[in-house]
């Protein structure tokens, strides 16, 4: 008798992963270590190459890729990317058959999603959309938070792949609600940034030591994730990427967007996406999104350092 | 031999206690809990005598409190109300001797605390800036985070008696510092209410399940005190305040005097400041400020509940 254990293991599973940027790359080397049987598809061949050389098969196309995989998931950039892989010439679409799964875990516009969805469900394929939370950091630690709109009971199917990536995977509701959760991530992460980037630059041009206020600010009521991640990093004038600037604008992008057909205000997030704008216009595109706190320092005319 | 311990035990030390409200009952129940002897001293003597009944001294007037204390705390409203009550008439300035100890723990302008710590000086008597951040909750609780600024040595001897009321004290730097921070801490929390209130709304205003969004943002980089305590109370439509709008607003608005001082732009700060605004037009100035989410959801023609 087969225990419950081993029916839902994804044993057997022959998984297919497109997209192998600094997300990407990272899962598919998670996927391979929880042995699944990889196949990899990426633009730029070489990058595919590298994951060939821990086991797994390199396919010549989005097409080709899903002939060979029953779950086949997509990390590339924004919704037309998500598209020209699964629907346009030679797309995933073309060789998927009934039953695959696709998971999309891009960050997309909800609507993307839904038709994508609704294409692939003519010919019986179903899709998920499973964007992230958590970064290069979470992809290389497995510890991914994975917010999933679709069909439950696909996603129990295909929970084990995602448990090999993930730590956190929670069912927010029907197609496309996984990302309107996860824009709903990007609004509050933007936010969270522009509170610890002005409480910051308050405390340094009114020249308090501003460590013993990042430290003071942790252990209460004004305590985020980004106090506590990224405010030392600001401190120590360290803005190496775990989210980049160009990827958060994006995000923030596809929030007003969607904003705009909900016909729903978001003043915070507009005056955040603005901030960001004047970040990227002086070349800091590629840092972390904390660089966001040089927007407010550029206006104050200071810079936040570690007292010593 | 008396050990080191009891040096600095506080044993023996004459407490005052000025401002029996919302914050001030509670701390002064814990520093009775505590074993100081205790003298208190409020506006509106009916609530001093509810203290009498538990073990405290009722002064008629903050001097004749001050003749008989070694250390005195003010937990009173805005920077008139502290001046009032320790330089005014009848004030604690008048009852103090060389070597007495006043510790300020309401939140008022920085300026004005260097001010008031000054006047005290010219007689020999010690002031810090202890302002405090954990709400009714934490002074119930006595877990408040205190942030203090003054001479390290002065808190050094009064540390037992803060110990009392608080659990992380910080000392952040010279006079007027202690209110710096909490200003800082203040533009974070108003900030961090509407990174949780936009993302909030837009969950909702799209149709996703609120109480699944939250627990996912809780599980990444979107995470903060805010979504954590608030969050919960929003989607249960339960404004009951921890922190009250009205106070909030105060806080906001002394921010707001001190960056213009500065010279500093705050825009994230001016906006929320902005919509807490509308939010006491509509009679919600005595909720919890995370009522500032009925503001976006006055503008977005919605109202954030729970799905079930």
């Amino acid at each position: 008798m087969v225990s419950d254990k081993n029916e839902n293991s994804g044993a057997g599973m022959r998984i297919g992963l497109i997209g192998l940027g600094i997300m990407g790359k990272p899962m598919a080397e998670n996927l391979l270590k929880a042995g699944f049987a990889l196949t990899v598809y990426n633009r730029t061949r070489a990058r595919a190459e590298q994951l060939q050389r821990k086991g797994a098969q390199v396919a010549a196309s989005p097409k080709e890729l899903a002939s060979d995989s029953d779950v086949i998931i997509t990390m590339v950039g924004n919704s037309p990317d998500v598209r020209s892989v699964i629907l346009g010439a030679d797309g995933v679409i073309e060789g998927a058959r009934v039953g695959t799964v696709v998971i999309d875990m891009s960050t997309i516009a909800p609507g993307a999603a839904r038709e994508i969805a609704a294409a692939l469900g003519v010919g019986g394929v179903q899709m998920l959309d499973a964007p992230v939370s958590g970064g290069e950091k979470g992809a290389l630690e497995g510890t991914l938070s994975i917010m999933v709109g679709g069909d439950a009971t696909v996603l129990e199917r295909v929970r084990p792949v995602l448990m090999a990536v993930g730590k956190t995977i929670t069912h927010i509701g029907a197609s496309g609600m996984g990302q309107v959760c996860k824009l709903a991530n990007q609004i509050a992460v933007g936010l969270n940034n522009l509170a610890m980037s002005e409480a910051l630059v308050f405390a340094m041009k009114a020249g308090a030591d501003t460590a013993k206020v990042l430290q003071a600010l942790q252990g209460g009521a004004a305590n985020s994730w980004a106090l506590q991640v990224l405010g030392p990093k600001i401190l120590q004038r360290d803005f190496a990427p775990g989210f980049m600037v160009s990827l958060q604008q994006k995000d923030l992008r596809l929030v007003m967007e969607e904003a705009e057909d909900l016909r729903l205000p978001l003043p915070g997030t507009a005056l955040t996406h603005e901030l960001y704008r004047a970040v990227q216009n002086h070349g800091w595109e590629s840092e972390g999104n904390h660089a966001l706190v040089k927007a407010l320092e550029i206006m104050g005319d200071l810079e936040v350092k570690c007292s010593e």
